[in-house]
């Protein structure tokens, strides 16, 4: 918690070269948003020169501070400070082609694309409820392996449009709830949004609203660096997550556009550039930093470097060294996979007849059971989730050693905490709501995907089948909304053997996020020969092959491949030759070689059977095949009438099998 | 502002008869949520006794308050109230089939299925969200109307899960800033969720909160009437939006099982309702009601009748009948076609090379002039939407007679009081944000779809053609996610022209909500020739036929088609005849006879072109047929660097033709 003293040059300077490099690689690109970077300089300035510990050298040191840029347009703070840091892969090119095919300086921070950079932002609000979940996982570790090992901060930069954005109140409430005092968020008051100042759209008494939510609340002039400093340490002494209002000018420097909406997302052009370098004294060329200038901020990285270098001491005298390693590592593959065959043997023996729900919660049985850092939670849906297994406790403000975490009704929130808890690193995290409610943690599900961590999300009640509820909680569209996302993989398992498998895939997949759609109502085993091999893991396979040439070949997924096996046997009774598929998993079918899939496919006519709209079927059937399900929203009713009045039944298979077949 | 006294029967007797037909109800359907009705029955008698104007025997009377039951699980609150009110399409049997198939009382209250609904509620923090949108639809209805004409309160029960999700954030914080003084919100603070006490959960001080959004805040004792009486005649009276917390027990009347989460969602079981009718001394058989209790709550239908008659004869003496009646009647299709098509008539001569965004302002310029009664916005990307027209003016607290919304950063709070405000009735709609955010809205656009109101959302930066921002904003999977609602009509229109005959329709679509998918950068025109008619109506259309039989079919939408034009030109040059179709609506598409889909899409080899996923495009193109678009996440770069990087180009669209055809 030791504060350094500010180094020679003095801060104001040190800011004024993001000020620089920032208007400099906006009108290169001629695109972006100085406003941010230009009006945060100084807070930004000064929390990297006394309080962030980072090391460039290493950038993924896991006690590292978290610094979350969640106003993402204001990405140039964000490069401007890590070439001032000294990044290796920060030169002056990236920042002269910001916004430029192939540079690491994306529009927005894109995680993966250059050190430092700690996660994806820019839809907004999803920094700040990302840190979130950083600062929970840090907190989490703590509890895990002490202060020796574990001792952070997560800070965050916020601007009005986080804290306008719904998340933010999912966010801030769990914060507070957790209290999470590790946190430190930074708000942006500068009273400007791109429509024009903020009391065209906005009452809000943020710091009021902040305090309901168990926040300590400091404000500050974001202009004044000794005043700064004071509230951060307030801030960091605090107990509760704080929110430090920054009162700032929006663009602050160039003298005749800052304070305006005008400076929020276009250049300043030449002349108002010219005229910010005379203001700010800043005679330098574009994107040429004066050596004192940038020996001052690598003070701060030489600062990092030490810390790190600390911290490896400690962690090698520790004993518990290798378990801390081994929680930041790929899990257990091998002795997952044997645990999850041991359990697949017992399953295709026993032929337990249960929701895939249930069956995933017995599947999480042997997940949590053997991999240690495993964290669940629900959205305040536990009993019908089923996400809390046996010896899972709650994490609490008063004991972070918990590993099930009660998100509330937040999906938004709990969405976004989850990437933060898998970013942050040590721990694979899954949550769960219902399959509908995917559309209310969408864009944090899309987030998952696009930096690539392996959260799972567990979404049940994944049809018609969960009855009375109605079409409301009804997903229909739901599953092909999902399969449409990039780097997602979506399972459908048909039974507790095939949700066994999407589990082993879940906990072990590497970079890209996992989505299980399981069922309210009971489903019979039907893998009931045992194979050790996971055939899960290539999307869809023959289930029940025909004796000689297929006349037919029904593909179905989830709580239908029941009713798909029931319609082939009434087939057969016409002697009608059917082969069942059960298809899991779209995306990873997709994967498969070739002629995996033409064999799997077949060449006779298919129907495909999934109680939910056709879209993206295409990937199993031609246009003349046929398609049993649904064609718009469903109703409210028990399931199997609803089964019955949508048509989607073992007869209306049939029906359709043999109009495909009587086409050809 | 009349407060009536209240009538013989007490209240805690009329509110008996609501605990006692919930119980009965849930019971009899064996699923349900018992736990909400019986807690707030209260507060709903003394709400409804002594304040709601509603009158069951004209339930669309546009004067009436709206109640919304934003705790939708709770939905036998409402149909028990409707069926105490005397709505003649509740009678007890309906009660009796609660949560059957076909009946009128869904699992939660679905809009259009029985009278007294006034929205579709379930998916939590929605209902309180479209309330706003009603209580700032019934204040600019009164700007334009007065007093005489418009002037009724929107009620809402909200519960703990309301409050939690981060919409209700985005939609307190709008109506405190637009001053919503005729709305108010009693919060059913029963310190239970479904996963416990809330206190596993939250820490937020509810109460704070609201004040810090500009609400006027009380709490009461929820089970006692006089007091409950007292804050609801303050909150009427109180200029800002009222929120009234109600201490609550869960369950309240069930001896054993109130205040545990237990009664939240499941019946209460025989032993338990036998002793809830001991305790409540209501010895009555199921869904039997005495005459007398009967009568009190039909008092209040009799007075909600005594007010209608009055309006009816206000507004018989008042010079702006026939305005009013018009600015709630079906918007003036004739005179829009006859604008539209002179505007086209213009555009085809003119040839306009403008983005889509851009587009849609110009048609949205004629659309405002001839509906006197639309009323637009954006979430706060005013400029770039391109969402208001010359003559519009902001809606504000001080002034109501406005036509144009700054939402803010409120993506989900924005669509969520659009449903409210084509709900409430007297404006057609629109709002605008950038077509990656989307996904901030979607439950809200589900709820639209499911509702059934004709909304138009307006979602510009419609691809990777949005460059530099990358892909945290560029659309990928946006447009098939979308394509996949069930009645929900997306357009994607290629030029000025399309763009304004899919306002057309926007405008005057009855049940159906809308959605513009438009581009950033700017197209030319392509539809040179005039047509009267509306081509954008039929979904797809023969934009350039070729001499003789097709050799290939070009089929795209929006920015793509223009470089399927050029593709065509480039295969004319080798001597293969290339159509190209422009395909502005897939569900528009999808609606027309066999016999045009076939003639659209020919029977020569086709490749669809769309700088999106494939998903979707079965409705056009069989599997062997080639595609030109998108895989996955797009980058950060100018735009055409972007579609030459993604090979979205001409080149590739005449290489994908001549491998389809030399496949043939």
């Amino acid at each position: 918690m030791t504060v350094q003293t500010p180094v020679q040059v003095d801060e104001t300077t040190m800011a004024n070269a993001i000020r620089a490099l920032t208007m400099d690689a906006v009108q290169a690109a001629n695109s972006g948003h100085p406003g941010a970077p230009m009006g945060l300089a100084d807070v930004a300035t000064v929390l990297f020169n006394r309080f962030v510990k980072v090391d460039p050298a290493d950038h993924k040191w896991p006690d590292r501070d978290r610094f979350v840029m969640s106003a993402g347009h204001g990405s140039m703070l964000v490069y401007a400070i890590n070439h001032l840091l000294g990044y290796a892969d920060m030169d002056a090119d990236q920042l002269r082609n910001f916004r430029q095919m192939g540079s690491r300086t994306a529009g927005h921070p894109e995680y993966g694309h250059a050190m430092g950079i700690e996660t994806t932002t820019g839809p907004l609000g999803q920094g700040i409820s990302t840190a979130v979940g950083m600062a929970l996982a840090e907190r989490m570790h703590n509890a895990r392996f002490g202060d020796e090992l574990v001792d952070h901060f997560t800070y965050v930069l916020a601007g009005d449009g986080c804290l306008m954005e719904g998340i933010s109140h999912e966010a801030i409430d769990l914060a507070g709830h957790l209290g999470l005092g590790r946190l430190v968020v930074f708000w942006d008051d500068n009273r400007i949004t791109i429509d024009g100042p903020t009391d065209l759209s906005t009452s809000m008494d943020q710091r009021a609203r902040f305090e309901a939510a168990g926040w300590h609340v400091q404000a500050v002039d974001g202009h004044n660096p000794e005043a700064i400093a004071r509230v951060i340490e307030n801030a960091r002494k605090d107990l509760r997550p704080s929110l430090i209002a920054c009162r700032t000018t929006i663009g602050k420097g160039a003298p005749n556009m800052q304070g305006s909406h005008k400076v929020h997302g276009s250049p300043l052009g030449a002349d108002e550039i010219a005229a910010t370098r005379d203001a700010l004294n800043w005679p330098h060329d574009p994107f040429v930093v004066p050596t004192e200038v940038k020996a001052a901020w690598e003070a701060i990285a030489t600062r990092g470097a030490n810390a790190r270098a600390n911290w490896s001491a400690r962690k090698e005298a520790s004993p518990k060294a290798a378990d801390f390693d081994r929680s930041l590592a790929a899990p257990d593959a091998q002795g997952l996979n044997a645990a999850i065959t041991a359990y697949k043997r017992r399953l295709s023996k026993d032929q337990p007849k249960v929701a895939a729900r249930k069956a995933s919660e017995m599947a999480l049985e042997v997940v949590n059971a053997t991999l240690p850092n495993s964290v669940g939670g629900s959205a305040d849906l536990t009993g019908s989730n089923n996400t809390r297994t046996s010896a899972m406790k709650p994490v609490s403000r008063n004991d972070y050693s918990g590993d099930y975490i009660h998100y509330g009704i937040r999906e938004h929130g709990m969405a976004a905490a989850m990437n933060g808890i898998a970013l942050h690193g040590g721990f694979f995290t899954y949550g769960g709501t219902f399959l509908a409610f995917a559309d209310y943690c969408r864009p944090s599900i899309r987030l998952s995907a696009l930096i690539g961590v392996p959260v799972a999300y567990v979404m049940t009640h994944d049809s018609i089948g969960l009855g009375e509820d109605g079409p409301t909680h009804q997903p229909v569209e739901t599953i092909a909304s999902l399969r449409a996302m990039p780097n997602l993989t979506v399972f459908r398992p048909a039974d507790a053997v095939e949700t066994a498998e999407a589990w082993e895939l879940c906990a072990t997949s590497e970079a890209t996020p996992t989505l299980l759609c399981l069922s309210r109502q009971n489903l019979p085993t039907l893998r009931t020969t045992h194979t050790d091999a996971n055939l899960t893991a290539r999307g869809a396979y023959v289930l029940r092959e025909t004796a000689g040439a297929r006349d037919v070949t029904l593909i179905a997924t989830g709580s239908e491949v029941e009713i798909a096996l029931q319609a082939a046997d009434m087939l057969a009774a016409d002697g009608i030759r059917a082969a069942v598929v059960s298809a899991p998993s779209f995306e990873l079918f997709a994967a498969q070689p070739a002629a995996y899939r033409v064999l799997v496919r077949g060449t006779a006519p298919r129907v495909g059977v999934e109680a939910a709209i056709r879209q993206g079927w295409e990937l199993f059937l031609e246009r003349s095949d046929g398609f049993v399900g649904m064609t718009g929203f469903g109703a409210s009713a028990p399931a199997d009438e609803l089964y019955r009045h949508f048509n989607i039944t073992a007869e209306a298979i049939a029906a359709s099998a043999k109009k495909q077949i009587n086409k050809g």
